[in-house]
């Protein structure tokens, strides 16, 4: 999937929406071509595929406004705020109206006495750490770019915290959504648990707008911890890294964030973030807890470290030490953009049960060296999720298939090993193979039952998830 | 909902379904009135409702003949195993077939390097607990009763440790299950997250059998924790107690379990249990951690009761000491029992955000002093989630009434404050009317026509959730 980047203009909307549209939403319709190329890309390398128009919503009722209207004329309806989805969840494949939700963008409510936030869909993560800062409260889940919580709902987002504290199916509580129909719906409430029916909140999380547009989202937040202390330590090999990781995993301590970077990784962020790491497989460590349970749990993981070889463990305790990591880490992948001038990256994003993650980072190491693509081996290791950075030039056919012949690789050997086809990314469209070879053939009609149920005129995003 | 116990006979099933089914099942197809009148109660005080018969599975390949053939002769099928449930749901009230899945009780795998338990429906969840033992693991989900866990997953049900560990939402990572046409999925992997597609191990999770039926249950487990102490206190009033809660969850600390029982459930337990605990309102505590966090986080909890009057602090560090107390905090619904000679019990169940669990209790505890029935106040305050007990005459229709009134005066006070009509018992025949309040018209039709997608002919457990 070469970017090409020729703009085909689509055939236009019914006369008679485009009517309707305009006296709604006024200059918040729009055919202007600079905004149908902003929302014709994610940072998937798709080609560009323009909608056939743009509407910028301000509330529920606009939404209600304009999911009436797709309906009646059967127009697709393809929501977008941050763009940075991964696998095509935001192109218009089937033309259609992009719905921008950024002008939702409000904090409703932040509750620190439930331990909860409700936000409208176009806030950005950090936004509501922003908002949050003076509250001792904090929202964990920090997929690295600084997507919108409602994407990050729609795509069951989580990150580098995820290993402590659960990817957005654990921290959504209760959604807004507006239906196919028009009709909007509350799910779930502000308690913590229920067994009051079927779990529409979790059905929502993860439906990547084919099933309901998501337009409010109460999560959860959390104390900010009193002690946190980070720490990196290089390994010799890869293996040697993966295995630390699995036993600290296994001993159930509650580590806050265990990031994986290759070699070549570091080597990047070095250059990109001015940093003098040793060129090695390194582990990222974050523990946050109570000053004395951080100092158990780092000398704990320093310990399993140092009988896998782990060399020259460094601590960060100060605020602008650790950020200054983290920020490398979350450079990673413009890090690696830098390896080849004019490149653009394929990222890959498999899980697998802890116990199969050596042996998958060994054999997909294996599968990265006899290929003529650089590539680095990256991610969220704790819990079984780790990425690969497949850097080409988007100029050149070779370097995608290559791309997508180690993808298919990295997937078919996670399946395999019984885990999953996308950790984080979500499916979008570049994933829909996949997803039938791992839940098989009844699942899916199980999940086309439901989307017809719920999207009888399939206008809701049609072609992610589900072919269509 | 008196128990008048008179045993109606159901309708005879079809001739030729009754000749298959003995021609697969033989003797595990029966219509014994023994039997029948077995599977034709759960805990609720719902009249004996008795199934057209009852069939003995024993793998999942004999469920999808029983489902196939029920789909043929449209008759209905309602899963058993410990028949523990709360609100009806196991009854068979529009005929059909108990299917009686306690021949399914093998542990399948335990995966401790995953950190995961593999498990046939009817394994009870002390008995997965005696399985693991030696393995340094436990399953922490436990919601009092010995219930089965493929009917705990069936209930979305948690208890004492979901403060901690969470509910069976958290806890399922995936499901083997035989839906209405007989095809047998499976949902979720053994990977810790995932993004791929529509949450079906969450839909499954908390359908009470209406749905599919469950066959296979991949939960997490955990390690044993270094240190556990249990703790118990009590206060002048239930108030004092339920701001102690309130304080140590906002605060964060990650308390392993905290438990109300108000002044009449202590005083029916010291009786039952044979313990001499003061009888004013109480919490029992436990910490689970390491030494030094145990330590820290005891004495946080302690210092904060202090603050509100808790009176004489009390610890139990020693394992037996410890069963002791929780056992009798398990046995309170039969010390409560003892009440009355002859009595039953009504349990309501609501879960609250935690800011309004104060006024909810203090305004449930005004109701219950104004009605002549004797009704205790507990639950697993740590969630927002509690219980009354109401103890009632069975033979006394006025009683049953009184306890409805409570009852639904209970559930509209949580819902108006933002909870939801049932924590963790889930919604069997008696919360149908609660759910639509609880989430509008609007989530309903969608759960109905969930529903009808994946039964449309309506023979998985019909009538409960949802009204048919």
């Amino acid at each position: 999937m070469p970017t090409t980047d020729v703009i085909q203009l689509p055939p236009q909307l019914p006369d008679a929406l485009i009517l309707e549209l305009q006296a709604i939403f006024r200059e918040r319709f729009t055919t202007a071509m600079a905004i149908l190329e902003h929302h014709g890309r994610d940072e998937s390398t798709y080609p560009l595929t323009l909608p056939q128009a743009v509407v910028f919503a301000n509330s529920t009722d606009e939404v209600v406004s304009l999911v009436k209207l797709c309906n009646q004329f059967e127009v697709p309806i393809i929501p977008f705020a941050a763009g940075t989805s991964l696998e095509g969840h935001v192109l218009a494949i089937h033309g259609g109206i992009s719905l921008d939700l950024n002008q939702m963008n409000q904090v409703i409510a932040i509750q620190t006495e439930d331990l909860t936030a409700t936000v409208q869909p176009a806030v950005r993560r950090k936004q509501l750490n922003v908002e949050l800062k003076d509250t001792g409260y904090f929202f964990p889940i920090d997929p690295g770019a600084d997507a919108s919580i409602g994407g990050m709902t729609a795509t069951r987002a989580s990150g580098t915290n995820a290993v402590r504290y659960g990817s957005m199916r654990e921290n959504v509580l209760a959604l807004t959504v507006v239906l196919a129909n028009g009709e909007v719906i509350k799910t779930g409430t502000q308690a913590k648990k229920s067994s009051a029916g079927y779990d529409l909140t979790r059905l929502f999380v993860g439906s990547e707008g084919t099933l309901g547009i998501i337009t409010e989202i109460t999560v959860k937040i959390y104390p900010i911890p009193q002690e946190v202390a980070a720490g990196i330590c290089c390994f010799s090999n890869i293996t040697d890294a993966v295995q630390t990781v699995i036993e600290i995993i296994q001993s159930g301590i509650p580590i806050a964030r265990v990031e994986l970077l290759d070699e070549l990784a570091i080597q990047a962020i070095n250059q990109y973030s001015k940093l003098s790491l040793q060129e090695k497989p390194t582990l990222f460590f974050e523990f946050a807890d109570s000053t004395s349970s951080v100092k158990e749990q780092a000398e704990f993981a320093q310990e399993v470290a140092k009988n896998h070889g782990g060399q020259d463990f460094e601590w960060a305790t100060h605020q602008e030490d650790r950020s200054r990591l983290w920020q490398a880490r979350h450079d990673a992948y413009f890090a690696c953009l830098q390896i080849k001038p004019g490149a653009r990256i394929i990222t890959t994003d498999v899980c697998v049960p802890i116990s199969k993650l050596a042996q998958c980072i060994e054999e997909t190491r294996k599968d990265l060296d006899a290929s003529y693509l650089p590539a680095t081996i990256l991610g969220h290791v704790g819990d079984g999720n780790y990425h690969v950075l497949l850097v080409l030039d988007p100029l050149n056919q070779q370097d995608f298939t290559e791309a997508e012949q180690l993808n298919s690789a990295i997937v078919h050997r996670a399946l395999k090993l019984g885990g999953t086809c996308t950790g984080e990314h979500g499916v979008g469209m570049h994933k829909i193979d996949f997803l039938i070879e791992e839940h098989g053939s009844g699942a899916i009609a199980v999940m086309h039952s439901i989307k017809q149920a719920l999207d009888p005129k399939n206008i809701l995003n049609p072609g992610k998830i589900l072919r269509s």
